[in-house]
Protein backbone atom coordinates (compact mmCIF):
# COMPACT_ATOMS: atom_id res chain seq x y z
CA UNK A 1 0.00 0.00 0.00
CA UNK A 2 1.91 2.96 -1.33
CA UNK A 3 0.98 6.61 -0.47
CA UNK A 4 3.42 8.87 -2.37
CA UNK A 5 3.00 12.81 -3.82
CA UNK A 6 5.55 13.37 -5.91
CA UNK A 7 5.61 17.33 -6.54
CA UNK A 8 7.58 19.25 -9.21
CA UNK A 9 8.59 21.52 -7.02
CA UNK A 10 8.07 23.10 -3.52
CA UNK A 11 7.57 26.54 -4.47
CA UNK A 12 5.66 28.12 -7.80
CA UNK A 13 6.14 31.93 -8.82
CA UNK A 14 5.32 34.30 -6.60
CA UNK A 15 4.34 32.05 -3.84
CA UNK A 16 5.88 30.55 -0.25
CA UNK A 17 7.70 27.70 0.35
CA UNK A 18 4.82 24.73 0.08
CA UNK A 19 2.22 27.32 -0.03
CA UNK A 20 0.59 26.04 -3.18
CA UNK A 21 -0.01 22.59 -1.91
CA UNK A 22 -0.44 22.87 2.02
CA UNK A 23 -3.57 22.13 2.20
CA UNK A 24 -3.97 18.66 -0.13
CA UNK A 25 -0.60 18.23 2.24
CA UNK A 26 -3.11 18.38 5.70
CA UNK A 27 -5.26 15.46 3.74
CA UNK A 28 -2.24 13.68 2.60
CA UNK A 29 -0.41 13.37 6.09
CA UNK A 30 -4.18 13.21 8.14
CA UNK A 31 -2.67 10.56 10.24
CA UNK A 32 1.23 11.74 11.67
CA UNK A 33 1.44 15.09 13.25
CA UNK A 34 5.04 14.17 12.92
CA UNK A 35 7.22 13.96 9.82
CA UNK A 36 10.56 13.27 9.40
CA UNK A 37 12.31 15.62 7.16
CA UNK A 38 15.55 14.62 5.03
CA UNK A 39 17.78 17.89 4.11
CA UNK A 40 20.27 16.24 2.44
CA UNK A 41 19.79 17.90 -0.66
CA UNK A 42 20.92 21.53 1.00
CA UNK A 43 19.13 23.91 -1.78
CA UNK A 44 22.04 26.65 -2.35
CA UNK A 45 23.94 24.52 -0.12
CA UNK A 46 22.21 25.36 3.08
CA UNK A 47 22.92 23.94 6.45
CA UNK A 48 20.75 20.72 7.22
CA UNK A 49 19.47 22.86 10.28
CA UNK A 50 18.69 26.23 8.68
CA UNK A 51 16.87 24.16 5.66
CA UNK A 52 15.00 22.08 8.74
CA UNK A 53 13.68 25.26 10.07
CA UNK A 54 12.31 26.49 7.08
CA UNK A 55 10.88 23.25 6.62
CA UNK A 56 9.16 23.20 9.84
CA UNK A 57 7.75 27.00 9.74
CA UNK A 58 5.75 25.70 6.52
CA UNK A 59 4.41 22.65 8.14
CA UNK A 60 3.17 24.31 11.17
CA UNK A 61 0.98 26.16 9.51
CA UNK A 62 -0.94 22.47 9.05
CA UNK A 63 0.08 21.81 12.73
CA UNK A 64 2.47 19.40 11.55
CA UNK A 65 5.71 19.17 13.53
CA UNK A 66 8.94 18.18 10.75
CA UNK A 67 11.92 17.13 12.41
CA UNK A 68 15.97 16.54 10.84
CA UNK A 69 16.82 13.18 9.80
CA UNK A 70 20.85 14.66 10.77
CA UNK A 71 19.63 15.58 14.24
CA UNK A 72 19.01 11.35 15.08
CA UNK A 73 22.33 9.22 15.80
CA UNK A 74 21.05 6.49 13.65
CA UNK A 75 19.02 7.43 10.94
CA UNK A 76 18.88 4.04 9.43
CA UNK A 77 15.98 3.52 12.48
CA UNK A 78 14.67 7.35 12.33
CA UNK A 79 13.33 6.36 8.64
CA UNK A 80 12.31 2.78 9.93
CA UNK A 81 10.04 4.60 12.86
CA UNK A 82 8.94 6.91 10.57
CA UNK A 83 4.68 7.94 10.10
CA UNK A 84 5.66 10.23 7.27
CA UNK A 85 8.59 11.30 5.18
CA UNK A 86 9.10 14.11 3.39
CA UNK A 87 12.75 14.53 1.09
CA UNK A 88 13.03 18.09 -0.22
CA UNK A 89 14.63 19.58 -3.22
CA UNK A 90 18.09 21.00 -3.89
CA UNK A 91 21.08 19.16 -5.30
CA UNK A 92 20.08 15.56 -6.54
CA UNK A 93 23.64 14.63 -6.95
CA UNK A 94 23.99 15.55 -3.03
CA UNK A 95 20.84 14.08 -2.12
CA UNK A 96 21.46 10.69 -3.69
CA UNK A 97 25.36 10.70 -2.62
CA UNK A 98 23.70 10.97 1.41
CA UNK A 99 21.56 8.51 1.34
CA UNK A 100 23.76 5.72 -0.66
CA UNK A 101 26.20 7.01 2.45
CA UNK A 102 23.83 6.38 4.94
CA UNK A 103 22.55 3.96 3.67
CA UNK A 104 19.18 4.85 3.39
CA UNK A 105 18.35 3.63 -0.21
CA UNK A 106 17.06 -0.02 1.03
CA UNK A 107 14.86 1.30 4.30
CA UNK A 108 13.50 4.31 2.44
CA UNK A 109 11.94 2.04 -0.51
CA UNK A 110 10.85 -0.95 2.27
CA UNK A 111 9.18 1.90 4.54
CA UNK A 112 7.27 3.62 2.17
CA UNK A 113 6.28 0.54 -0.07
CA UNK A 114 4.52 -0.68 3.34
CA UNK A 115 2.56 2.38 3.54
CA UNK A 116 4.34 5.36 5.57
CA UNK A 117 3.62 8.41 3.46
CA UNK A 118 5.83 10.40 1.69
CA UNK A 119 6.14 13.77 -0.04
CA UNK A 120 8.80 14.40 -2.66
CA UNK A 121 9.47 17.66 -4.30
CA UNK A 122 12.25 18.50 -7.06
CA UNK A 123 14.99 16.17 -5.86
CA UNK A 124 12.80 14.64 -3.51
CA UNK A 125 10.69 13.62 -6.22
CA UNK A 126 13.63 12.89 -8.91
CA UNK A 127 14.35 9.84 -6.54
CA UNK A 128 11.05 8.16 -6.89
CA UNK A 129 11.92 7.20 -10.21
CA UNK A 130 14.23 4.23 -11.32
CA UNK A 131 17.23 6.56 -11.46
CA UNK A 132 18.14 10.26 -11.26
CA UNK A 133 19.43 10.02 -14.83
CA UNK A 134 16.34 12.91 -15.68
CA UNK A 135 17.52 15.33 -12.97
CA UNK A 136 18.26 18.77 -13.78
CA UNK A 137 20.67 19.04 -11.25
CA UNK A 138 24.75 20.12 -11.82
CA UNK A 139 26.68 17.01 -10.84
CA UNK A 140 28.64 18.53 -7.91
CA UNK A 141 28.92 15.19 -6.25
CA UNK A 142 30.00 11.53 -7.55
CA UNK A 143 27.58 9.25 -5.69
CA UNK A 144 28.70 5.56 -6.18
CA UNK A 145 25.34 4.90 -8.50
CA UNK A 146 22.34 6.75 -10.41
CA UNK A 147 20.09 4.13 -8.86
CA UNK A 148 17.21 5.77 -6.79
CA UNK A 149 14.40 4.71 -4.90
CA UNK A 150 12.23 2.65 -7.39
CA UNK A 151 9.29 3.82 -5.84
CA UNK A 152 7.65 3.97 -9.42
CA UNK A 153 8.03 2.53 -12.58
CA UNK A 154 9.54 5.27 -14.60
CA UNK A 155 11.82 8.41 -14.30
CA UNK A 156 10.75 11.66 -13.36
CA UNK A 157 11.94 15.08 -14.83
CA UNK A 158 10.64 18.05 -12.25
CA UNK A 159 10.47 21.58 -13.44
CA UNK A 160 9.78 20.35 -16.59
CA UNK A 161 10.37 23.47 -18.76
CA UNK A 162 9.03 23.83 -22.19
CA UNK A 163 11.48 24.76 -25.81
CA UNK A 164 11.25 28.99 -25.63
CA UNK A 165 10.28 29.14 -29.28
CA UNK A 166 12.64 32.92 -29.49
CA UNK A 167 15.61 31.31 -27.39
CA UNK A 168 19.37 32.09 -29.16
CA UNK A 169 20.87 29.89 -26.88
CA UNK A 170 22.22 26.70 -28.21
CA UNK A 171 22.01 24.48 -25.23
CA UNK A 172 19.86 21.58 -25.63
CA UNK A 173 15.93 22.31 -24.92
CA UNK A 174 14.53 19.65 -21.65
CA UNK A 175 12.88 17.55 -24.87
CA UNK A 176 16.50 17.42 -26.42
CA UNK A 177 18.12 15.98 -22.84
CA UNK A 178 15.18 13.65 -22.46
CA UNK A 179 15.20 12.20 -26.10
CA UNK A 180 19.26 11.85 -25.29
CA UNK A 181 18.34 9.76 -22.33
CA UNK A 182 16.26 7.55 -23.84
CA UNK A 183 18.99 6.49 -26.53
CA UNK A 184 20.73 4.66 -23.63
CA UNK A 185 17.77 3.94 -21.23
CA UNK A 186 14.36 2.58 -22.12
CA UNK A 187 11.88 3.36 -19.04
CA UNK A 188 9.50 5.96 -19.33
CA UNK A 189 9.71 9.89 -18.20
CA UNK A 190 7.01 12.06 -16.65
CA UNK A 191 7.99 15.20 -17.21
CA UNK A 192 6.19 17.11 -14.77
CA UNK A 193 5.76 21.02 -14.67
CA UNK A 194 5.98 23.17 -11.59
CA UNK A 195 2.28 23.14 -10.00
CA UNK A 196 1.73 19.54 -10.90
CA UNK A 197 2.54 16.35 -8.88
CA UNK A 198 2.05 12.45 -8.80
CA UNK A 199 -0.18 11.11 -6.54
CA UNK A 200 0.56 7.47 -5.97
CA UNK A 201 -2.00 5.25 -3.97
CA UNK A 202 -1.25 1.45 -3.75
CA UNK A 203 -0.64 0.65 -7.88
CA UNK A 204 -2.79 3.73 -9.34
CA UNK A 205 -0.74 6.85 -10.23
CA UNK A 206 -2.53 9.65 -11.11
CA UNK A 207 -1.68 13.85 -11.99
CA UNK A 208 -3.10 16.20 -10.15
CA UNK A 209 -2.81 20.14 -10.25
CA UNK A 210 -3.82 22.66 -12.86
CA UNK A 211 -1.26 21.67 -15.43
CA UNK A 212 -0.70 18.61 -17.95
CA UNK A 213 2.40 16.43 -18.39
CA UNK A 214 4.44 15.69 -20.80
CA UNK A 215 4.99 11.79 -21.17
CA UNK A 216 8.27 10.88 -22.87
CA UNK A 217 8.68 6.96 -23.72
CA UNK A 218 11.40 5.86 -25.70
CA UNK A 219 10.63 4.87 -29.35
CA UNK A 220 7.24 6.65 -29.38
CA UNK A 221 6.34 10.95 -29.98
CA UNK A 222 6.09 12.79 -26.32
CA UNK A 223 2.72 13.25 -25.76
CA UNK A 224 0.61 15.31 -23.04
CA UNK A 225 -1.54 14.25 -20.69
CA UNK A 226 -4.37 16.14 -18.79
CA UNK A 227 -4.98 16.51 -15.15
CA UNK A 228 -6.72 13.77 -13.21
CA UNK A 229 -5.12 11.46 -15.85
CA UNK A 230 -4.20 7.46 -14.88
CA UNK A 231 -0.24 6.71 -15.69
CA UNK A 232 -0.66 3.23 -14.20
CA UNK A 233 0.23 1.55 -17.66
CA UNK A 234 3.60 3.51 -17.87
CA UNK A 235 6.88 1.17 -17.39
CA UNK B 1 54.43 22.75 -24.46
CA UNK B 2 50.60 22.71 -24.36
CA UNK B 3 47.71 23.88 -27.28
CA UNK B 4 44.54 23.89 -26.42
CA UNK B 5 41.55 25.59 -27.51
CA UNK B 6 38.82 25.48 -25.09
CA UNK B 7 35.71 26.62 -26.87
CA UNK B 8 31.97 27.11 -24.93
CA UNK B 9 29.87 25.66 -28.25
CA UNK B 10 30.37 24.87 -31.93
CA UNK B 11 27.96 26.28 -33.15
CA UNK B 12 26.84 30.08 -32.58
CA UNK B 13 22.86 31.02 -33.44
CA UNK B 14 22.28 31.50 -37.18
CA UNK B 15 25.58 29.39 -38.17
CA UNK B 16 26.91 26.89 -39.19
CA UNK B 17 28.58 23.89 -37.12
CA UNK B 18 32.17 25.66 -36.66
CA UNK B 19 31.55 28.16 -38.90
CA UNK B 20 32.45 31.11 -36.33
CA UNK B 21 36.02 30.02 -35.63
CA UNK B 22 37.18 27.90 -38.59
CA UNK B 23 39.45 31.12 -39.71
CA UNK B 24 40.85 30.36 -35.78
CA UNK B 25 41.10 26.78 -36.61
CA UNK B 26 42.85 26.85 -39.89
CA UNK B 27 45.84 28.75 -38.03
CA UNK B 28 45.44 26.60 -34.87
CA UNK B 29 46.19 23.23 -36.92
CA UNK B 30 48.35 24.74 -39.28
CA UNK B 31 50.92 22.19 -38.74
CA UNK B 32 48.49 19.13 -39.31
CA UNK B 33 46.38 17.92 -42.30
CA UNK B 34 44.55 15.39 -40.48
CA UNK B 35 42.50 15.65 -37.04
CA UNK B 36 41.51 12.91 -34.72
CA UNK B 37 37.92 13.23 -34.43
CA UNK B 38 35.92 12.12 -30.97
CA UNK B 39 32.98 11.65 -31.64
CA UNK B 40 31.74 10.02 -28.37
CA UNK B 41 29.37 12.90 -26.91
CA UNK B 42 26.71 11.79 -29.77
CA UNK B 43 24.55 15.01 -30.00
CA UNK B 44 21.01 14.24 -29.78
CA UNK B 45 21.94 10.05 -29.64
CA UNK B 46 23.68 10.72 -33.09
CA UNK B 47 25.59 7.37 -34.23
CA UNK B 48 29.44 8.16 -34.38
CA UNK B 49 29.83 7.67 -37.88
CA UNK B 50 26.85 10.70 -38.67
CA UNK B 51 29.19 13.08 -36.05
CA UNK B 52 31.94 12.28 -37.79
CA UNK B 53 30.79 12.96 -41.45
CA UNK B 54 29.00 16.18 -40.36
CA UNK B 55 32.62 17.37 -38.26
CA UNK B 56 34.66 16.28 -41.85
CA UNK B 57 31.77 18.69 -43.79
CA UNK B 58 33.04 21.68 -41.53
CA UNK B 59 36.81 20.77 -41.70
CA UNK B 60 37.18 19.95 -45.30
CA UNK B 61 36.17 24.22 -45.38
CA UNK B 62 39.95 24.74 -44.32
CA UNK B 63 41.75 21.59 -46.07
CA UNK B 64 41.82 19.06 -42.89
CA UNK B 65 40.85 16.11 -43.13
CA UNK B 66 39.02 14.71 -39.94
CA UNK B 67 38.64 10.80 -39.03
CA UNK B 68 36.42 9.04 -36.74
CA UNK B 69 38.63 7.65 -33.47
CA UNK B 70 35.70 4.94 -33.57
CA UNK B 71 37.04 3.56 -36.65
CA UNK B 72 40.37 2.39 -35.39
CA UNK B 73 40.61 -1.20 -33.84
CA UNK B 74 43.21 0.61 -30.82
CA UNK B 75 41.75 4.03 -30.11
CA UNK B 76 44.89 4.50 -27.33
CA UNK B 77 47.70 4.25 -30.26
CA UNK B 78 45.10 6.72 -32.17
CA UNK B 79 45.20 9.15 -29.58
CA UNK B 80 48.93 8.27 -29.26
CA UNK B 81 49.79 9.37 -32.60
CA UNK B 82 47.59 11.84 -33.29
CA UNK B 83 48.91 14.80 -34.58
CA UNK B 84 45.97 17.42 -33.72
CA UNK B 85 42.61 16.07 -31.72
CA UNK B 86 39.24 17.43 -31.66
CA UNK B 87 36.23 16.39 -28.76
CA UNK B 88 32.95 17.46 -29.93
CA UNK B 89 29.90 18.01 -28.01
CA UNK B 90 26.85 16.12 -26.76
CA UNK B 91 26.52 14.32 -23.62
CA UNK B 92 29.20 14.98 -21.08
CA UNK B 93 28.49 12.15 -19.31
CA UNK B 94 28.52 9.44 -22.31
CA UNK B 95 31.84 11.15 -23.36
CA UNK B 96 33.16 10.70 -20.09
CA UNK B 97 31.76 7.22 -19.84
CA UNK B 98 33.61 5.90 -22.78
CA UNK B 99 36.61 7.45 -22.07
CA UNK B 100 36.74 5.89 -19.00
CA UNK B 101 35.71 2.41 -20.73
CA UNK B 102 38.27 2.87 -23.81
CA UNK B 103 40.84 3.81 -21.12
CA UNK B 104 41.39 6.87 -22.73
CA UNK B 105 41.78 9.83 -19.95
CA UNK B 106 45.95 8.94 -19.22
CA UNK B 107 47.04 8.89 -22.82
CA UNK B 108 45.16 12.06 -24.04
CA UNK B 109 46.61 14.03 -21.16
CA UNK B 110 49.68 12.97 -21.94
CA UNK B 111 49.62 13.80 -25.59
CA UNK B 112 47.77 17.00 -25.48
CA UNK B 113 50.50 17.87 -22.52
CA UNK B 114 53.31 17.18 -25.20
CA UNK B 115 51.79 19.64 -27.51
CA UNK B 116 49.90 18.25 -30.07
CA UNK B 117 47.14 20.53 -30.60
CA UNK B 118 43.90 20.07 -28.93
CA UNK B 119 40.08 21.65 -30.18
CA UNK B 120 36.91 21.03 -27.27
CA UNK B 121 33.71 22.27 -27.58
CA UNK B 122 31.19 22.34 -25.11
CA UNK B 123 31.15 18.26 -23.53
CA UNK B 124 34.48 18.63 -25.27
CA UNK B 125 35.79 21.72 -23.45
CA UNK B 126 34.14 20.50 -20.03
CA UNK B 127 36.22 17.48 -19.99
CA UNK B 128 39.64 20.14 -20.23
CA UNK B 129 38.83 20.94 -16.41
CA UNK B 130 39.49 19.24 -13.55
CA UNK B 131 36.23 17.43 -13.02
CA UNK B 132 32.78 17.35 -15.08
CA UNK B 133 31.06 18.44 -12.25
CA UNK B 134 30.26 21.67 -13.64
CA UNK B 135 28.44 20.20 -16.87
CA UNK B 136 24.87 21.19 -17.72
CA UNK B 137 24.31 18.06 -19.24
CA UNK B 138 21.43 14.90 -18.29
CA UNK B 139 23.05 12.67 -16.30
CA UNK B 140 21.98 9.91 -18.44
CA UNK B 141 24.64 7.18 -18.08
CA UNK B 142 27.00 6.89 -14.31
CA UNK B 143 30.68 7.44 -15.78
CA UNK B 144 32.87 5.50 -13.13
CA UNK B 145 34.40 8.82 -11.89
CA UNK B 146 33.53 12.80 -12.74
CA UNK B 147 37.31 13.45 -12.56
CA UNK B 148 38.45 14.96 -16.07
CA UNK B 149 41.71 15.73 -18.30
CA UNK B 150 43.13 18.09 -15.88
CA UNK B 151 44.46 19.77 -18.47
CA UNK B 152 43.67 23.39 -16.66
CA UNK B 153 43.35 23.73 -12.99
CA UNK B 154 39.89 24.93 -12.94
CA UNK B 155 36.38 23.73 -14.25
CA UNK B 156 34.43 25.25 -17.51
CA UNK B 157 30.92 25.91 -17.64
CA UNK B 158 29.98 25.99 -21.09
CA UNK B 159 27.05 27.49 -22.77
CA UNK B 160 27.21 29.79 -19.97
CA UNK B 161 23.66 31.52 -19.11
CA UNK B 162 22.80 35.16 -17.70
CA UNK B 163 19.74 34.76 -14.74
CA UNK B 164 16.40 36.09 -17.06
CA UNK B 165 15.36 38.37 -14.84
CA UNK B 166 11.77 38.34 -15.96
CA UNK B 167 11.41 34.63 -15.45
CA UNK B 168 8.52 33.03 -13.62
CA UNK B 169 10.47 29.51 -13.40
CA UNK B 170 11.31 28.25 -10.20
CA UNK B 171 14.58 25.84 -11.15
CA UNK B 172 18.15 27.06 -10.48
CA UNK B 173 20.07 29.66 -12.76
CA UNK B 174 23.33 29.01 -13.64
CA UNK B 175 24.97 30.94 -11.08
CA UNK B 176 23.28 29.23 -8.38
CA UNK B 177 23.95 25.93 -9.66
CA UNK B 178 27.65 27.22 -9.78
CA UNK B 179 27.46 28.50 -6.62
CA UNK B 180 26.29 25.04 -5.03
CA UNK B 181 28.93 23.48 -6.72
CA UNK B 182 31.57 25.63 -4.69
CA UNK B 183 29.78 24.57 -1.41
CA UNK B 184 31.47 20.85 -2.02
CA UNK B 185 34.68 21.96 -3.85
CA UNK B 186 36.88 24.52 -4.32
CA UNK B 187 38.05 24.94 -8.08
CA UNK B 188 37.51 27.85 -9.85
CA UNK B 189 34.68 27.68 -12.78
CA UNK B 190 34.67 29.65 -16.05
CA UNK B 191 31.60 30.42 -17.30
CA UNK B 192 31.95 30.78 -20.58
CA UNK B 193 29.49 32.16 -23.22
CA UNK B 194 28.88 31.09 -26.31
CA UNK B 195 31.36 32.30 -29.53
CA UNK B 196 33.94 32.73 -26.22
CA UNK B 197 37.06 30.15 -26.43
CA UNK B 198 40.08 29.49 -24.14
CA UNK B 199 43.65 30.41 -26.19
CA UNK B 200 46.22 27.85 -23.75
CA UNK B 201 49.65 27.96 -25.30
CA UNK B 202 51.86 26.32 -22.32
CA UNK B 203 51.44 28.13 -19.03
CA UNK B 204 49.14 30.52 -20.61
CA UNK B 205 45.64 31.11 -20.62
CA UNK B 206 43.60 34.06 -22.51
CA UNK B 207 39.98 34.53 -23.12
CA UNK B 208 39.25 34.80 -26.59
CA UNK B 209 36.00 36.24 -29.14
CA UNK B 210 33.96 39.10 -28.36
CA UNK B 211 32.36 38.35 -25.11
CA UNK B 212 33.07 38.61 -21.36
CA UNK B 213 33.32 35.68 -19.34
CA UNK B 214 32.27 35.11 -15.49
CA UNK B 215 34.69 33.66 -12.89
CA UNK B 216 33.75 31.88 -10.05
CA UNK B 217 36.28 31.62 -7.36
CA UNK B 218 34.91 29.97 -3.77
CA UNK B 219 34.09 32.33 -1.56
CA UNK B 220 34.22 35.24 -3.68
CA UNK B 221 31.40 37.12 -5.08
CA UNK B 222 31.53 35.97 -9.54
CA UNK B 223 33.25 38.85 -11.60
CA UNK B 224 33.44 39.48 -15.20
CA UNK B 225 36.57 39.50 -17.54
CA UNK B 226 36.86 41.25 -20.96
CA UNK B 227 37.94 39.04 -24.27
CA UNK B 228 41.82 38.77 -24.40
CA UNK B 229 42.11 38.77 -20.17
CA UNK B 230 44.96 36.73 -19.18
CA UNK B 231 43.68 33.65 -16.93
CA UNK B 232 46.87 32.37 -15.51
CA UNK B 233 46.24 33.07 -11.82
CA UNK B 234 43.48 30.79 -11.14
CA UNK B 235 43.38 27.82 -9.67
Amino acid sequence: MKNILIASTSTIHGGEYLEYILDELAMFFKDTQEILFIPYARPGGISHNDYTKKVQTAFLKINKKAYGIHTFENPYEAVKEAKGIFVGGGNTFVLTHMLYKKQLIGILNETVTKGIPYLGTSAGSNICGLTIGTTNDMPIIHPPSFGALKLVPFNVNPHYLDPESNSTHMGETRETRIKEFHKFNTQPVIGLREGSWLDVKNDSIVLRGNLRARIFEANKIPYEVKPNTELNHLK
